[in-house]
């Protein structure tokens, strides 16, 4: 990992982005976070939009979770932003509009296509991730993960034991063997949904929540269309990683 | 109404019972409560075993709310307790006792029976109290009204505008008339639903939450099995409280 810029925002926190790698990724620390005093880390998923297009939102819960005590780093996914396409990602991508357009359902042909290669590739790198991340003296464990593709975080909460509790954003286009690994999850789960999210599937995402065999599990479902997540959900969902990872 | 009793419970909280007419009650009060600084009320609902045996449950939910800076109050529910038996609702949850236990489906019709009489006879009843209760000086409105059956709560939220904020819990046996007064409910709703309570009809209690017609609408569904609420869950219903009647 190699850091190629910093900066101090607002607030005391640190912004340093890096490189992994290929990969890029962002890292943002408490001031206060050092070596005596090491701050615990939530790896923070986005959809696959490029992390220019998703810096503004990404740096809002950034500055949220340092206010709380909490590191936070991102990296780039598979054929995102400045990485290479994933050709057969992007046709899937284009099959999918055309179902979509031509208002035929989706079949999981598509959806294992547009997500499989995404999970394969980018789970390995979160974890590589992780790797660097937890030798810096001013970061330590326990880890959380929160957002982006619940694909994703499904198979990270799965083999990856060092996430020891999860926030997930309930979507569309769950390939079948994610609802299988979901049954394997046991980790501490505090599901997103929007309940007025036209374009996600809602009963997909309760069958989701109903297959994750964690102990603990909280199902937040609210309105406010597909990116109006309530201020004050996003305050549940930071008191549950202070509640799992302090 | 006429206080029949006082006493001081530890942590500031003052307990006193009253009766409204020929229907007991109890209404908790932070110490702190007084003229200058009257405290918000919160009616707790009950499902109908008697007041003496959800004693200890309410008593519990009265002091959180105290130590948040609300009066907390409850009646006695018609048919309940020491109050004269409903012998058509007695009658009712006879045959659902038996369509249970018989493996059969529960028809609407018990259902209307079971639960309709209740509703009807409850609500003005809570109305009294309320109207009663805001007489007092050291309590202001707004008023929220809190648990017991979600049909009482779902017609108080229809028919009351003193009640501005609702915590439910997703039960079942819910009537189909419910599911049209929830369509009118418009103040803000908090839900709470065990998800892995086997004796609760599940998609029942999402479709009457999808039912509601409040813009702000939240569902919080928790493992724990029917009485195994997590004590986060009811720190978020709390805090909902405070964010919509303080």
């Amino acid at each position: 990992m190699h850091f190629t810029s910093e900066q101090h925002l607002d607030g005391g926190v640190r912004e340093r982005e890096f490189t992994l790698g290929e990969i890029p990724g962002i890292l943002w620390t408490p001031e206060a976070a050092s070596s005596s005093a090491p701050a615990p880390l939530i790896l923070l998923g986005h959809p696959p939009l490029g992390l220019g297009k998703m810096y503004p939102r990404l740096v809002g819960r950034a500055r949220h979770s340092a206010a709380d005590g909490f590191a936070t780093a991102t990296i780039e996914l598979p054929g995102s932003g400045d990485r290479p396409r994933l050709p057969a990602v992007d046709q899937a991508r284009a099959d999918l509009r055309r179902a979509l357009e031509a208002g035929e359902p989706v079949s999981d042909e598509i959806v294992d296509a547009l997500v499989l290669p995404l999970v394969d590739k980018a789970v390995p790198e979160w974890q590589a991730a992780l790797d660097a991340l937890l030798t810096l003296p001013e970061i330590d464990g326990p880890a959380g993960y929160s957002g982006g593709l619940i694909s994703i975080g499904t198979r990270l909460a799965v083999v990856e034991p060092r996430i020891s509790a999860a926030v997930l954003f309930a979507g569309s286009f769950v390939p079948r063997t994610i609802f299988d690994e979901a049954r394997q999850v046991t980790i501490p789960l505090h599901v997103l949904l929007q309940w007025d999210d036209e374009g996600n599937e809602r009963q997909q995402a309760l069958d989701l929540f109903d297959a994750f065999g964690s102990k603990e599990k909280t199902l937040n479902a609210n309105m406010g269309g597909h990116t109006g997540v309530p201020q004050f959900a996003g305050d549940a969902a930071a008191r549950f990683f202070t509640r799992h990872l302090k």
